[in-house]
C-alpha cells in the first residue's frame, strides 16, 4: 500500500493575519478541539479539546483543595422564584434563560424551572439550611458543571455557546474582610493559571458598576487581549457582599451570640479558556499548545526506510519508554502515513516538541528535536535526550508567554483625547485612558466606539487631568477595549 | 467555654433492621452525602458524597484511559427528531423526557429540544460525521455528565432522582466480535469496581429482552442485592449491534474498500453507586465506608486534658504528618467538642479507622486503633503505627466484602415451584429458578410478584425440567428479585 503523503485538504486554508474568525473556526475544528453541534449555538467538545480542559481542571482543582475548598453538585434546575429573589441578578440573566416544560404548582401560582445560567440562587437556598453558626464558616465549595445561556448574539466555538462547561466557586464567610481576601486569593490563582499554564498574560482589576456581575458588590477580572484586538474576560471573582445572604436568609450565630448575615463570594472560569489558547498561540499551520497544558507534549516520529524499519521502530519505542514517566508522549508508529504527512498532522495539533529518529541518527547516537513554536531544529546527543527535551519544552512555554506579552504591551496605547481614543480602538488596540467614573459617560463611550472598560486596574496610576470623553475631572486610569 | 458533649439530635434515630427506607434517608443526609433539593425529585450532592464520587471517577477514568478510551463532551440538548430515529429507543425513554422552551423551526415543522435522558442519539450524529474509514476505528469515547429523567415514580436520594451524574461510554468498532469484547471488558471493570473498591459483591449476566436497554442488541449488567431484598442494577454494558449505526448512518470504508455499517457499544454507571454503598455497609450509627473509596480513611482524635494539651496536639500532628503521604487523614483538633462527641461524628461519617492518642499513650509509646466496621479496639506500638493502620484498613475492606458476600449468598434461594418462588420473594430473597425464555411468562411473573429477572447468568447452570411459572420446558436458570 503506498503511504499517505501530505493531504492538502487537511491543511489550514485561512491565515491568522487574514480572516481571523475563519482561521479560528478552522483550526478549532481541524485540530479536533470542538465541532458544531446539530443544535444551533451549541458545540461538541472533542477528545483533544476535552483533554486540555482536563489538564486545566486538574491543576485548578488541586490548588483550591489545598486551601480547603471542596467540590459538590447542585441541581441543573432553578425555580424561577429563586432567580427573582435578587432583583439585579434576575434582570441581568433572564434574557438568556431557558426553561423546561415541567413546573411546580405552588400556592403563589406556577413556578417554572430554569436551566442554570449560573448557580448562586439554587446554591444559596441550600446554604441557608446548612449554615447556623460561626462554626460552619467559612464554607468553601466549588462545582464543575454545564451552564446554559440561550445566547441571541452570534455564537462562536468555545467563546460564546448556549451550553458550556465551567467551575463556579461559592464561599461564605464571617466577615467582609475574609470575603475580600477570598476574592483576591482566587483572582490571583486565575492569573497564575492564565500566565504560567496557558502562557496568556492578563490585566487584572475591578470591573465598573456597569460591567460587574449582576448582584455583586464588586467584580474582579482577569482580561487578555486577543490577536484581533478584542479583549477576552478569562475569569471573574466576585464579592457578593450580603446581597444574596439577605434575600436568601443566610444567617449565622456569631461568637458573640448575635445573628448576622454572612458575606459571600462567587467566581468562575469556563471552557472559553480553550478558545483563548487557540487564538493567542495558534499560527497558520494550526494550534501551538503551551507544554504545561498540552495533552501530548512530545511526539516521536520514526523516519523509516524499508530496510531499517524494525530497528528504527525499536529505537522509537525505547525513547517513548524513556520519556513517558516525565512527559506525555506519543509515538506515531502508523505505517500508512509518510513522515511528512505526520509532521503536518502533529503540527496542526500543536504538539510542542517533535523528536525525529532515523537510521542515521541511530548510527550517530543522536536525535533531532523540533520546536513547534519557532520550527527550530536541534540535533542532540542521544544520551542527553531527556534533559534536552525538558529544556526545550521550558523554552517553548517561556517563549509563548514572552510573545503574547510583547503583543499585549505593543497593543496597549494611551489616549489623551477622544480622537486618539477612537483611532486607537479602530486600530484594535487596548486603550489606557482617564475616566471620570460616571456610568453614563462610560455608556456613551460604548455607544460611540463599541469599547467598554475592561478593568480599573489594582494599584493603577493616579488619574490626573480630565476624562478622555466628557472632560470632567478624571477619577481613574482604566483600560478600554472591544470585547468578546 | 464548656465542650460540646454528645448531641442526641445528631445521632441516627432509625434502625437499619427497622424502617429501612427511613434509616437510609436519615444516614444519607446526616452523614452529609446528599440533601433534598427544592425541586421535587432532585438532590444536592454534598461535598462528602461528591468526594466518594470523585474517588470512583478517578479509578474508573484512569482504567479506561489505560486502554485508549478518551473523554469528550456532547450537548445536553437532543433534538426530538434524533430520539425518534431508533423506534425502540424512543418508546423506551420518552415518558421521562423533559423538553426546553426553545425549539428549532425546520422544514418538517418544529423540532423540540430534549434534555438528554442518555446520549446515544446526539453522540451518534457526530460519529456519523467523524467516521469515514477503518482507520478511524475503534472510536472509544466516554463522557462524565448530568442526565435528566423526569421520573414519575417516587424518588429516592441517589437511587432515583430526576437529575443524576454518570459516565456513559460510546464505542464504535469494525466487527461484531470487537463490540462483544468491549462489552465484556467494561462489564468486568464494573464488577471489579463494585467488588474490590466498593466491597459490594455482584451477580453478572445478560438481561432478558424485556429488561434490556431500549435499542440494544443485548444488555449485560452487574446486579447487587440490597439489605431490604431488592436488587440494584449497578452498571450496564450494551452491545448496540448496528441498531443505531443504520438509522444514524455510521458507515466506514473497510480494508476491503467496502462500505459497512459500524458495530457499537454503550455502557454506564451513575451516582446511584453512592446510595448502594450507604445501604449495603451502613449500620445504626451511620455510614461505614470501604477504605478504598473513603474520602477520609483515618481520623486522629486527641484525648485532651487541659494540662497535657499542647503535647497531645503536637503528637497528633506528628502522626498526621507520618500518615498523610500514604493515607487520606484528618486530624480533628477542634477544641469546642469532647472526644466522645467526635467519636460519634466520625462514626456517623463512616471513617474506617480511628486513632486515639492521649497522654498515657504518649508515655507508653503506643496508640489506640479503632475499626469502624467491628468496633474492635487495638493498642499498638507507636513505632508500628503505619504498618498496623495499613493492615487494619485492609482488614476492614475485606471484612465489608465478606459480610456483604455472605448476605448475598444467604439471601439467594432456589425455587422449584411457584409457591416456593412467591414465598421467597415475599421473604425478600433473590430467587434462582428455571425460566422458559418466554417474555409473556416473565411479564406474568412480574405482575403477580413484582419480581423481574435480574440476569441470565453467564456460564449459568444448565436448565433441567420446567419453568417455575408456566411449566413449559425450562431454557435458562435465572435470578429473580424485586428491584430499585
Amino acid at each position: 500500500m503506498p503511504k499517505q503523503e501530505r493531504d492538502d485538504t487537511k491543511g489550514i486554508k485561512n491565515k491568522k493575519a487574514g480572516d481571523f474568525p475563519e482561521w479560528y473556526a478552522e483550526i478549532v475544528q481541524k485540530a479536533g478541539l470542538a465541532d458544531y453541534a446539530p443544535i444551533a449555538g451549541c458545540m461538541v467538545i472533542k477528545p483533544y479539546g476535552y483533554a486540555i480542559w482536563e489538564n486545566i481542571k486538574k491543576w485548578f482543582d488541586s490548588r483550591i483543595k489545598e486551601t480547603g475548598h471542596r467540590n459538590a453538585y447542585f441541581p441543573l434546575f432553578i425555580p424561577e422564584s429563586f432567580l427573582k429573589k435578587e432583583a439585579e441578578h434576575f434582570s441581568g440573566f433572564t434574557p438568556e434563560v431557558a426553561f423546561i416544560d415541567k413546573k411546580e404548582e405552588t400556592e403563589a401560582g406556577e413556578d417554572r424551572y430554569a436551566l442554570r445560567p449560573t448557580s448562586e440562587t439554587i446554591i444559596y437556598d441550600s446554604y441557608s439550611k446548612w449554615i447556623r453558626s460561626w462554626r460552619d464558616l467559612p464554607l468553601l465549595l466549588n462545582q464543575w458543571c454545564n451552564i446554559v445561556r440561550w445566547e441571541t448574539k452570534a455564537t462562536k466555538l468555545f467563546l460564546r455557546t448556549r451550553e458550556f462547561l465551567w467551575q463556579e466557586g461559592h464561599t461564605v464567610h464571617r466577615t467582609e474582610k475574609e470575603a475580600d481576601r477570598e476574592v483576591m486569593y482566587i483572582l490571583n490563582l486565575y492569573k497564575e493559571l492564565a500566565e504560567t499554564l496557558l502562557a496568556i498574560p492578563v490585566i487584572t482589576g475591578k470591573k465598573t458598576e456597569n460591567e460587574k456581575f449582576a448582584g455583586a458588590l464588586y467584580t474582579t477580572s482577569i482580561e487578555a487581549l486577543m490577536p484581533d484586538g478584542k479583549a477576552l474576560q478569562m475569569g471573574t471573582s466576585h464579592n457578593l457582599g450580603q446581597n444574596f445572604s439577605k434575600p436568601f436568609n443566610i444567617k449565622f450565630k456569631d461568637r458573640d451570640e448575635k445573628e448576622k448575615y454572612a458575606w459571600q463570594t462567587s467566581w468562575g472560569f469556563s471552557t472559553r479558556l480553550i478558545g483563548a489558547i487557540a487564538m493567542v498561540h495558534g499560527d497558520d499551520r494550526g494550534l501551538v499548545l503551551p507544554p504545561r497544558i498540552a495533552p501530548i507534549q512530545i511526539v516521536i516520529i520514526p523516519i523509516i526506510f524499508e530496510k531499517n524499519k524494525s530497528r528504527v521502530l525499536a529505537e522509537g519505542e525505547k525513547i517513548r519508554k524513556e520519556l513517558e514517566g516525565d512527559f506525555s508522549v506519543e509515538f506515531d508508529r502508523r505505517d500508512e502515513y509518510s513522515p511528512g504527512w505526520k509532521f503536518n498532522e502533529w503540527e496542526m495539533l500543536g504538539v510542542p516538541l517533535r523528536i525525529e529518529i532515523g537510521p542515521a541518527d541511530i548510527k550517530k547516537k543522536q536525535a533531532v528535536l523540533v520546536r513547534r513554536d519557532t520550527g527550530e531544529k536541534k540535533t542532540i546527543k542521544r544520551n542527553q535526550l531527556k534533559k534536552e527535551a525538558e529544556k526545550m519544552l521550558e523554552a517553548v512555554q517561556k517563549n509563548l508567554f514572552r510573545k503574547a506579552k510583547k503583543f499585549l504591551t505593543d497593543s496597549t496605547v494611551s489616549a489623551k483625547t477622544f480622537e486618539e481614543f477612537k483611532e486607537a480602538i479602530e486600530n484594535k488596540k487596548m486603550v489606557k485612558a482617564n475616566w471620570c467614573g460616571d456610568s453614563g459617560c462610560e455608556e456613551s463611550i460604548k455607544e460611540e466606539t463599541a469599547a467598554t472598560i475592561r478593568v480599573i486596574p489594582f494599584r493603577g496610576e493616579k488619574a490626573k487631568g480630565k476624562c478622555v470623553h466628557c472632560a470632567a475631572k478624571a477619577k481613574h486610569v482604566v483600560y478600554f477595549a472591544r470585547q468578546y
